[in-house]
């Protein structure tokens, strides 16, 4: 006998064991008919997806190609001249990293141990997520540390942990400009700290930037270890398969051509031009249902795996970033977008899956189920019973907890944690989010927003340069930030000089200090 | 001459230099009256709050008090019993701390240098975020590690990284009802791998639960270290100042003194029944209007410090659990909550400001600011500007970028990142989280949509035991997910019964095996 809500299951549960995956839509509340209901959408999504593909310029704006889908298929990229660049970056990459696992490049103090990752956004999630998602205690080639931001205290901390130890270790700078500040300043401080250890920085760096940027120009100028190339074809969020995430991952000992091969199993499944059959498909038909294709609704994301629990912060920003915009491609305000937060279960069950039944109708949650549960032996924690029983036990039951209350959810099930299974997981969602971009009619491959807060900010270090000559102009003597802003041009913005004098006050070495209502430097 | 931005800045710019905080609503778009129109519902959520801190019975369906505020303050406590716990065990914390330091309590290989937090929820994310908050690599006296789930992969990572120094591992079991069976696997799962080492893990064992537990009888039966308790009076989200975050602090090596004078210091100033004089107050008020007293706004936290990056997941919990609810007070469906997400400034600009600025606006960023910049000498990364400088431009340009598009922001700025600063956050959230839930008339204080998930997990491990006796009844016989149905009573749960044998098939020591159409034991 079949119950209505096997069939039910049946019908909206879509394997794909090509790619060790299985979709799982039956808790969403999608309409029986929906595949008919999004063909021509759908249609209209794999023709673009086609095009960009084949090298369409997809990026007016910025008037470039998206290519990262030949980052692990070279064979597709649109002429020779990229597939040499593929293809021979991956040989110097393997050829170099062989060379720092044998010792024939080594570091001040012998050979390599530890890799010092500087980047930020794309130059940083990606490879966070893959070494954690990946990563061996004990058995990995080398340690991964990373510097993510332009924290003070923050970079301290991290160099404090590799104190004595910069001699063993590899410094690696990703910018795709080569000008992101953030990293700019990490490499100056991490090249500052292997001075002071008495190690000429140089000669334990690389750096991964595009060709003739200023990062670019100072590794040869400075004759750093080696330099791969970014290329504008490939964006930030989408470069974990080329030297961004690649060279990180291969110095950790990571399996690269499994890795690789996930992503390009994803593409492939991804082709399909028929919904049922395309995973990346049923994704982005999926969050349309869930959000109203107006991005009413966020994306919970909650791996039951602790090796995931990065993955919703690199989802982050392949999501957010790409579908967050304000125009669509004709032009029109559509404000689009979805949040997507999450760590891990069962652990976030005990922080706010209270809220998710009974609070807020505001989400759907991917949970991501893993089948494997551990690659030690097995151990019985009850009779009959293992950990895994339970963290399978405790995914289902926050799924039907869920669904008692009409809050809908998507489950993806994968095989295994394996380098195969996360470059999947990567292509599958780089797919995903494109398509989705195609049903709402926006571009998914650029980012008009971010740039205003990087003026915004240029101009307020202008402005504290200014704020700084004012005090010392009148050194000794206290001025109130209104008499302040007229002599730095800046008027309507008092609040602005007051946070810059604040920051500085706080900070004894700058010498400046308040007496409550004026600031003055000593 | 005031500028007009300047007297609107002034006026929303709320310094509380006791607690070494300031609340800065000027970018929130909250009306000049604001203060006027929440008079009334504000004195009542004082009104509320003295009660409780007088030991009113604020969780009437659970039938207990509330008494966090009383961990720091011990003399509020209603009476002297539990007066005399509270200062009691902070005596016996003390000593034990002070003997396992100095070694008189050691392990099997010597002193302690490790310990393995062993909880989840309310028991590790406050300890998570504290040790990551005040945590000095080279100079804390212990390390912190943490298992908070049931993945056995995800424990064996762990354990890896602590193989071989188990014999210096103090284990510390964290579950206040003593039945978390997360935590109860986790503690499975290491006293396993002590036992494999040939170590006593008793010896190497303390608990922290509630008295009479599960776990309290079976440490007291095993002859564990020590037993610090957790009252019914003190929620697991709210436990951060009893011993539970208290015993990890003072191993790693944390003032608490100055912790716990932080939080005090914060219940203090929001002791005020005063809107403007009171900074938890004004919070709750600004979620009040950024989230229409609705949640209709999910809360994004960005404090731009490296230090601050698990604060956003410490408030998940303690946001989305105490105000994720159903009813309110009056038993009418209310549905509310906030969302709660965030990671760190500048870092998050890369991933997600795009959305921010440009995409949906479903949203109100918490900046938070840290005035001093790091412990160690000023280095400038230009002529005359820092890292830091660039840390606050970031904050600054962000801030303004989003005000330009009408999103809304407030920001914390505090003075620096000490063991009081943390402690004031701590205190100063958990009151704003207790006033936001008066003015919408719920209760923080329970949690009644849990148990939902955590029964239907059980009934789920249920009936995995009736399938795999099943397939045992019928060795070596392909059975159909609709054969086994029936003979286990689950007629209606198919897809659990898939799920349960597919997870099985999925690990060769369950020896299940499928055929794609059926399973059976082998």
């Amino acid at each position: 006998m079949q119950t209505d809500t096997w069939l039910k299951f049946k019908a909206l549960y879509f394997k794909f064991p090509e790619i060790g995956l299985a979709v799982d839509l039956s808790q969403l509340g999608v309409p029986e008919d929906f595949a008919r209901k999004f063909e021509t959408p759908i249609q209209h999504a794999f023709r673009s997806m086609q095009d960009l593909e084949a090298g369409a310029i997809a990026n007016p704006d910025e008037h470039r190609m998206v290519g990262h889908y030949w980052l692990r298929a070279p064979e597709l990229a649109p002429n020779q001249e990229l597939r040499d660049a593929i293809t021979g970056t991956l040989a110097r990459l393997r050829r170099f990293t062989k060379e720092v696992h044998s010792g024939a490049i080594h570091g001040a103090a012998g050979p390599f141990l530890h890799a010092l990752i500087i980047g930020i956004g794309g130059s940083a999630l990606g490879p966070q997520f893959v070494a954690d998602a990946l990563g061996n205690p004990g058995i990995d080639k080398m340690n991964l540390f990373f510097l993510d931001n332009t924290d003070p205290d923050g970079m301290d901390k991290v160099l404090a942990t590799l104190r004595g130890q910069l001699g063993q270790t590899l410094a690696i700078v990703i910018s795709k400009s080569g000008g992101t500040k953030e990293t700019r300043n990490g490499m100056l401080e991490a090249a500052r700290q292997y001075k002071a250890e008495g190690i000429d920085f140089p000669r334990h760096a690389v750096a991964i930037t595009g060709a003739e940027s200023e990062l670019d120009k100072l590794a040869t100028a400075q004759g750093w270890l080696e330099r791969f190339p970014m290329w504008d074809w490939v964006g930030g969020r989408t470069s974990e398969t080329s030297a961004v995430g690649l060279l990180p991952a291969m110095l950790q000992g990571i399996d690269v051509d499994q890795f690789l091969g996930g992503a390009a199993a994803a593409d492939r499944a991804t082709r399909q031009w028929q919904l049922e059959k395309n995973p990346a498909a049923l994704l982005a038909v999926a969050w349309h249902h869930a959000t109203a294709g107006k991005g009413l609704k966020d994306m919970v994301v909650l791996p039951y795996k602790d090796r995931l629990l990065l993955f919703s912060r690199y989802l982050q920003q392949l999501i957010m970033e790409s579908l967050g915009k304000e125009k669509d491609l004709n032009g029109k305000n559509v404000s689009q977008g979805i949040s997507v937060f999450g760590n891990k279960g069962s652990t976030d069950q005990h922080a706010y899956i209270q809220q998710l039944r009974d609070g807020i109708d505001n989400f759907f949650v991917t949970f991501i189920q893993v089948l494997k549960d551990r690659a030690t032996p097995h151990f019985e924690v009850e009779p009959g019973v293992t950990s895994g029983d339970y963290l399978q036990g405790f995914y289902l039951g926050t799924r039907q907890a869920l669904a008692e209350k009409q809050r809908g959810s998507i489950s993806l099930v994968v095989n295994e944690i394996s380098p195969f299974s996360i470059g999947m997981l990567i292509g599958l969602y780089e797919r995903a989010v494109g398509f989705y971009a195609s049903l709402v009619n926006i571009n998914a491959y650029h980012q008009p927003g971010v740039e205003a807060g990087k003026k915004a900010a240029t101009a307020i270090l202008q402005l504290q340069e200014k704020v700084i000559a004012c005090l010392a102009l009148n050194k000794g003597q206290f001025q109130a930030v209104e008499e302040i802003a007229p002599k730095v041009q800046g008027q309507g913005q008092e609040q602005i000089i007051f946070k810059i004098c604040e920051h500085l006050a706080a900070n004894p070495e700058r010498r400046v200090t308040t007496n409550g209502s004026g600031f003055r430097l000593e």
